[in-house]
């Protein structure tokens, strides 16, 4: 769990800690799957961690949101059937829901508890979903899910949690072989694929299992201040396109916080160390 | 001064902590100017604070040293006459040696104590910097070097700490006017200017100034992990050039750890909360 000393609660994560400053925490249950907790920050709204690992704050959640739903979403042309593995806490659905042109979102959070958590304290996350007859709450085991779907989207988004008991599916080469098989042939999936100055050993190897898997892959960076080191990684595949290229010229979304065009391209230059680290 | 609790170390800023498992305290005194510490951590090498805050981690001083340095150095088509301000651990004047065409570099750090710290705890920051007949020490007040400088320089690079009492003279208005007297006409000068997610409106007053002052003006970001969001920006200016496109053809380095030819531009392409907070 995150550690409170007086006003503050910490995440350590290997040799690193970082703490947030905090008036009170709100919220901590062990749900079937993880410890859900919820602390009220002093300047960064609701912070939530599972297992003690920060996942979203109030302030700061744009970030992760913009960059795992928009870049995919961006890179295909025309996408119209989504689904989101995981991302409990509503916003990565939140940012498919902007896409005017997708059809249909499936929704497939394997722990029920952080949407309720979600809904109850960070409300500006699931706005709007259920209310969105786009929107189809499955809850259940994504792995599963994914196992039975056969040719069926244009993007998949994959918003776990990290790759330890609960998550760790979500970065095998089995997985990823189902996953190519859900997407339609012009298919796009990108996930979550943690911190390049913490786990580049881990990104190495998604990125070595997608490359064996699609025609097409990347990684791409986003500055995320709540997670130890403040960046973060996205890999993103692909069995036709590149994904760092916009293609989508039909949702026409203004007023993102993070998200920009030149920023898409942008964020798959990587730093030389990333580079050499994945190679 | 940076707060020791058992094996850990920790930088507060504003209502977040940072904090580093750490073997040892190696040194702390108090020079002329401010708390110079030195820790050595558990994985990142050695760790250096001035007043408190985290400057340098001999794991991660290349992204910080390659940003400042390489950015401009490469948006110039010729640099031979290069000025670097603050900068006392070295790591700077390193990399701008690292560019064969450059023929002199003065090098003015106001506190001799940071350098000769540095040549004792970060001997890699330091190499070869002695023995390089174009570094020349000038240890002493860089505003008032600057201001006794005219069209001298083809790159000037601001190395300072945080805008408090001993840099603050260097985010200001009369320091830029300096900064560009003692450039020559096709200059350029870039400097660290904090971290976007804690102090924007601060970024935002040195762009209107640097704005006011040069024919161009910009702002990069980079990855730095050992500062407390992980994010920071460095502000740039010149009379002339855009310093996003590469010039310099003649440097050719090779085994940067950060820097790369592609993330030159893709630096400058800026999230959009700060391409708002510095409107």
């Amino acid at each position: 769990m995150a550690k409170m000393t007086g006003k503050w609660c910490t995440e350590t994560y290997k040799d690193t800690a970082l703490s947030f400053k905090i008036k009170k925490k709100l919220y901590s249950k062990r749900s079937k799957f993880q410890l859900v907790e919820v602390f009220e920050t002093e300047k960064h709204g609701n912070l939530m961690a599972l297992d003690g690992c920060y996942m979203v704050t109030t302030r700061e959640e744009f970030v992760y949101h913009d960059m795992l739903a928009h870049v995919p979403l961006f890179a295909h042309p025309d996408p119209k059937k989504v689904l989101v593995i995981g991302g409990g806490d509503g916003g990565t659905v939140r940012e498919v829901m902007r896409h005017k042109g997708v059809e249909s979102i499936d929704f497939v959070e394997i722990d029920g508890d952080v949407y309720t958590v979600s809904k109850k304290y960070f409300p500006e996350l699931v706005k709007g979903l259920e209310g969105d007859k786009r929107v189809h709450f499955k809850f259940g085991d994504g792995i599963k899910f994914v196992k039975d779907s056969k040719d069926i989207y244009d993007v998949i988004l994959i918003d776990g949690t990290d790759p330890s008991d609960i998550a760790g599916g979500l970065f095998g080469t089995e997985f990823f072989n189902d996953v190519k098989a859900a997407l339609k042939k012009d298919g796009i999936m990108s996930m979550q694929s943690e911190d390049p100055w913490f786990d580049l050993p881990i990104i190495k190897d998604v990125q070595a299992r997608l490359k064996k898997t699609f025609a097409y892959s990347g990684l791409y960076l986003a500055f995320i201040p709540m997670y130890p080191s403040g960046m973060w990684s996205f890999s993103c595949a692909s069995k036709k396109y590149d994904i760092s290229v916009i293609r989508n010229k039909k949702s026409k979304i203004t007023g993102f916080k993070y998200y920009t065009p030149e920023l898409h391209s942008a964020a798959f230059k990587l730093p030389q160390f990333v580079k050499d680290g994945i190679k």
